[in-house]
Parts: structure tokens; C-alpha cells; sequence
């Protein structure tokens, strides 16, 4: 008997159809003699709505008390998941993220899994139960409710997964699973059988939404195989996992792409060590995530030093960076939020050449400007135009041959 | 310093402006220098709306999933008043029914609580906050959530307040306090200043609704004075409470009625001892509350037995009479669905004379029948045509001059 855990996100449980859909999956699930532990999201705009109802009582909720407001969301989508098997004749429990052991930190709104202590969950198991688990929440040492910021869900389902030995772990969402690039965007998109975590990381932090970053990286640490599949069909998925039979190894696996970035250039800053260090120290600490880092050669001991955050910590991050700026004589600070980043992600990568030449003749002969250049091991990005974004996807999934398998 | 707990009912929660009113007035409570506990419902029509959706999903929904599906509701209020409070600069907390430790039995969708342990309530009034129970929920010893079924949350607040030993238990409600009867029926009904325990639970058991009997019984169990109040205006309110400088003694306090009574008759039932006892016992066992019951002067030792029921109760009842009936040799049940009953209570008429002739001339002057009559020490009942109901309480009321103070 294999322990499975699958994990159903918020649209796969808009409303009570898709939930009684959810309900028959598990029951299947459960028919073939798996031990099944569900992990649920909120019901479609459930979370959105609670929000926005704590924004009509008062202008800055805070975080604690939004953290228990937002947990009942979960809560409610797991009874509902519980009492539909239940109905169907089969025996199943909800438990909430407390009742499940997810002992967090005490950081509100974002906090991070401490441990778990699944003994409730094994218990029910035991008794031959399907576990639904609210997921995105845990408690604190002191009982108190916590949420874990975004990939909330899917970072419960890997971690309990871990916790529980499970045998798989499966996250069920509204796509078929990890594409080549956005299906949206290039129609020959083609869907991968497997991918490996650091290829999955690369893409999930450059824009791939299919998966959080943190959930993937859970994974990897705790060498759980992911498998990313449709809750509205029955299409095998994508499999995120460590092993060393990579599809194609010498190949570009993916593209992502991301409106969401702002540049920010702090002009004439004196090139010597420690600068760096007094500019970002402080981004940090505010909890603010620095992407791209460009620093230009330096002229006469002065430099440029250029980066992107998300644009919605753009006014924020300005009005840290300025006062050390000043402080370090720097001339001036320029912004700009029409850019955009497209990245191509592969392990062949490493050991195969011509990547960047390849990507970078592409875009040229495409008409489109590169700003700006960063790369990793398994990854190339670049920092383009936002107006020029989907015609980069474009132009480099043809480039380098991804809709054929 | 005194320590208040006050209650606010759904209609007084049902949006973000009247939980802003309902944060003001908790303020107000707090400026005074009050330690202050609030016990809150489910915004506006938040249960019904969870009960129609897990009806959805599945046709019987488990007692015990849907107990954690409905303390949700009371869990969103609670965290939306301490999130009001602390915009408002106040320091307050959010705490379920877990955490404010009240513990029930294992009875979902109707748990009785066992006890109270109030150690988190206490630590965080010590830390200066106003603390805002979830009400309606507690949790059994495994750690299970379980609701307390009708007049919930009235329950939690006189509960919590005899366990703190709280200086008052403030109701806060739509209404203004507690009338001579319903000002919609009669508008000239008078509010009352006090009422004893025994005469509103009289009252509440024959059909008032502004107070459920479960929590007046606890408040006259535990002497705890109750306000009753609307929580729209600074009106004084009703103080339900058992000391002995009641307002008139010799009076007739109220009218409560009651349309949702159904009539059950088991004609030609053997006049033995044990009959009663194997009619009814099933009904307990189920959990339907027998109301009036009348046994007819028995004729050749046979007789009638006649009983009411809530009218929801009426085919489960029906269902489990016919078999007990049937093996006694009755000879058949007669149901009637088309009767209301209407009561009047007062302390003074256990001493008092001449307020039974007083109800009966009444109602023969209304031209109103009178089809079965029961009492207690402080209350008439008569059972007469639903289609009279009101017609019987403005005659009554008028008969006991009840309009004047």
C-alpha cells in the first residue's frame, strides 16, 4: 500500500461541482488501495474576498488577526471535501493545519514550517480514513494561527509529504502540468513528462507560475518527487524530481518569462568594497527580494550599479536606497518599470555551448534590444523591453526547437 | 476595575460598518476602564449560507465536519472586530473556542459545554487587550471542534462569564431589551426594565426569541445577571437576573407564542402504568422535545394521549410513535399541524388568584376555542387555532393591561 499525498488548488475547488469532481479523484485514489492524505487550498476568491472584507473594516488589518481570518478559507474547502467523501460512502476527516502537526515560526502572513508532527494524520490513516488538511496555515509553539505567504498550499502538500515518508506527492492545479513555456503565449507549447528540481527552480523564480519556488525547493531538499497534473483531466503530468534520467540532458528545457520588474540604477557610486553591502543590507532586512545585480566597469573609481525588485516594492525600495546613496555620494537614482525578463533554463546547459550566442542572435534578429545580461549555471536571462515580452517567448521557443519533443 | 463580557448577535456584525460600530462601542466599554470580553456571531446570514453549501456537496452532511465548517463563521467576525479594534489604536486579540478554552462533550451540532478554562482569556486581559471570543464553538478533549446548536453563542458568553466571574453579561442584540410581548404583534408592548430568570425562561421555552432558555438557564445556574440590549442605540435595556426586588410582584410580566407546534393524539391507549414511559422514551432517545403533554380522563381504562412537538420534529415523531402505539394496541394517531399556543408568565401569579379565569374569559370574548391548557407555577398555556395566534396575544395583552407600567 503506497501513502499519497495530492494537493488541490483554490480553482479546482471553485465551487461545489468541482469539489464533488475532487472528492471523486480521491475516492479513485483511495479505490486503489492507497493510503491518501489531501491537501486544499481556498475555494476560487475566497482568500481575495476575506481580504478585501478586512480592508472595509480597517485600512492596515493586522497581521495575526488576518492570519486566522484567512486560515478559515482553507478550513471551510476541507470540510466540504471531507463531508463529500463522507456522502459517497467513504470514511474521511479535515483536519486544520494545527490538528495536523504544521508547527511554524511566528512570522505572520509569511511564516516558515518549523516541524511537523503528523501523529493525528497517521492516526487517521490508521484507522482508514482520507485525511483532508487545510492547507497554507500552521500554529505556533503558542497556539496561535499562522499562514505561510504565497505557495502557501503546495509547500504544505511537499512538507507533510516529507514528513509522512509519503510515496509521492502530487499537485493537482488548473494546467496540465510544466510547460515549455506558457501555452498562452506560444500554442505549440509543449508539456514536459519530467523535469529536474533546479531546472524547476530557475524557471518557477523567473515567472513560470505552474509552481512556488519554495515548494520545489522543499522538494529537492527532501528528494520527494513532485508530479504536476491537471485536476480536470486525466493527462499524466510532469514529474519534478532529482533523478539523473533527465529527458533530454543537452537541451534547453524552458522559457519564462516576467512583466513584473522595475530597474532601478544608482549613478555615480564610489567603486569600493563594502558599498554593495551598506545598499542591499538594507533592502533585506525590509524583506525585499533583489533579482538581477548589474554593476558597470568602473571609470575613475566611480561606478553605475543597476538592479530590478518586483515593481510593487519599487517606491519602497527607492526610499531606502536614497538616503545610504546620498550618504555615499552617489549623483542620482533612475527607475524604469517598462522592462521585462525572459529567461531560457536547461541542465544541458552546462555542459553544452552556444546557449547565449544562440539566444542572443535570436533576439537580435527579432528586432529586440538587450538592457541587460544574468546568468546562472542552467539559466540565461535577459532584461528586455516589457512591449517586446511575448515576442521574445515567442521568437526563442522557435530558436531553439522546444515545440518538438 | 470590572470585567464585562459583552455579546453581539449576527444582524449586529452583518458588515464592516456595523463591525465598526460594534469596535466603537467595545472601545467605549474599554475607555471607562473596563477589562472587556466579546463574544460575536456569525456575520448576518453566514451559516445559513455554509449550510446551503455543504448541502450542495452532499445531501447529509457529517455532524462533525459540519461543525467545523460552521465555527468558521464566528472564527471571520471575531478576527474582523480585533483587526477593527487595533486600526483604532486599541490592543486586542482574536480567540476561537479553543484557545479561549471551552471544552464540550463529543454531541457535534448540539455539544454541551463541560468546562471552561479561561488561562489564555486571563493572560491576555492581564496584557491589556480586549479579548474577542469566537462564540457558538468549543472543542472536545481530542481536540475535535464542535457548535453548541441554537442560542450558541449566548451560551458561550454566559459560560465564559460565570468562569471569569465576570461584574456583567451584556446580550446585545436588534432589539431593544425584552417587551411584554413582540412590539411588531403589539405595539404598544412595553419594555421591560427586569425580569426574573424563571419567568424569561418561561417565556423564551413558550416562544420569545429575543433570549434562548439554554442561556438563561446557565445565568440563573450560576447567578449571573444578563443585560439584554440592542447593540444600535444606548437604550438601557432588560437586566434578566434573580434577585428578589422584582419589578411588580403581582403581575403578569409577558406574552410569548408560538406557531410552530404540531399536535399528536394516540387515541385508545391502554390506561396503564409504563405506557407513558414507552411512548416517549424513544422520542428522547432521538432527541425531539415533547412539549405539552395531556392524558384524558381514561374510560374503561382506555384513554387518549395528546402531545406537541416542533413542527420539524412532526414525521420523525410520527415515525417513531406508530411502532410503540401499535404493539399497545392503540388505535390510531391523529396529527394536527393548523394550532399555535400562546402563554402568559409572571412571578406574581404563583401567589396571585384569578389569572387562569382572567386568560380564559379573554379569550371567549375573542370568540378564540381553546383546545388543551397547560401550566406551571409562574404560566398559562393554551393551545388554540394558529389562525387566532395573534389575535389572542393583542387580546391578552390588553387584558393584562401590560401597554401600562
Amino acid at each position: 500500500m503506497s501513502l499519497i499525498v495530492q494537493k488541490y488548488g483554490g480553482s479546482s475547488v471553485a465551487n461545489a461541482d468541482r469539489i464533488k469532481n475532487v472528492c471523486r479523484r480521491l475516492a479513485a485514489a483511495r479505490d486503489k488501495g492507497n493510503d491518501v492524505v489531501c491537501v486544499v487550498s481556498a475555494m476560487g476568491d475566497t482568500t481575495d474576498d476575506l481580504i478585501e472584507l478586512a480592508h472595509q473594516v480597517t485600512s492596515h488589518p493586522d497581521d495575526r488577526e488576518m492570519d486566522v481570518l484567512l486560515s478559515t478559507g482553507e478550513i471551510v474547502s476541507s470540510t466540504l471535501l471531507a463531508m463529500g467523501l463522507r456522502g459517497m460512502g467513504y470514511s474521511a476527516v479535515s483536519l486544520s493545519g494545527a490538528q495536523a502537526g504544521i508547527r511554524t515560526d511566528t512570522a505572520h502572513s509569511r511564516a516558515r514550517i518549523h516541524s511537523i508532527d503528523p501523529v493525528r494524520v497517521r492516526k487517521e490513516l490508521q484507522a482508514g480514513k482520507i485525511v483532508i488538511v487545510a492547507g497554507f496555515q500552521g500554529i505556533t509553539r503558542d497556539m496561535d494561527v499562522t499562514t505561510l505567504g504565497r505557495g502557501g498550499s503546495d509547500t504544505t502538500a511537499v512538507a507533510l509529504a516529507a514528513a509522512l515518508k509519503a510515496d509521492s506527492c502530487e499537485i493537482y492545479t488548473d494546467v496540465e502540468g510544466v510547460y515549455t513555456t506558457d501555452p498562452r503565449i506560444v500554442p505549440e507549447a509543449r508539456k514536459l513528462d519530467e523535469i529536474g528540481y533546479e531546472e524547476m527552480l530557475e524557471l518557477a523564480y523567473h515567472g513560470a507560475k505552474v509552481m512556488h519556488p519554495r515548494a520545489v525547493e522543499l522538494g529537492s531538499v527532501y528528494g520527494i518527487p513532485i508530479l504536476v497534473a491537471s485536476s480536470f483531466t486525466d493527462a499524466p503530468g510532469t514529474l519534478i524530481h532529482g533523478g539523473t534520467a533527465m529527458e533530454i540532458r543537452n537541451k534547453v528545457s524552458g522559457i519564462a518569462h516576467d512583466a513584473n520588474i522595475a530597474k532601478i540604477t544608482v549613478i555615480g557610486v564610489p567603486d569600493r568594497p563594502g558599498i554593495a553591502a551598506a545598499l542591499f543590507e538594507p533592502l533585506a532586512n525590509a524583506g525585499i527580494s533583489v533579482d538581477t545585480i548589474v554593476q558597470n566597469a568602473s571609470v575613475n573609481k566611480i561606478t553605475d550599479l543597476t538592479f530590478t525588485v518586483a515593481r510593487g516594492d519599487l517606491d519602497k525600495t527607492v526610499n531606502l536606497v536614497k538616503d545610504v546613496a546620498e550618504s555615499l555620494g552617489a549623483k542620482d537614482i533612475v527607475t524604469d518599470t517598462t522592462l521585462g525578463k525572459v529567461s531560457i533554463v536547461g541542465a544541458g546547459m552546462q555542459s553544452g555551448a552556444g546557449y547565449a550566442g544562440r539566444m542572443f542572435k535570436a533576439l537580435y534578429q527579432g528586432g529586440i534590444n538587450i538592457e541587460l545580461i544574468t546568468t546562472s549555471e542552467i539559466r540565461i536571462t535577459c532584461i528586455i523591453a516589457e512591449s517586446r515580452l511575448l515576442d521574445a517567448v515567442r521568437i526563442l521557443h522557435k530558436a531553439f526547437d522546444l515545440e518538438k519533443p
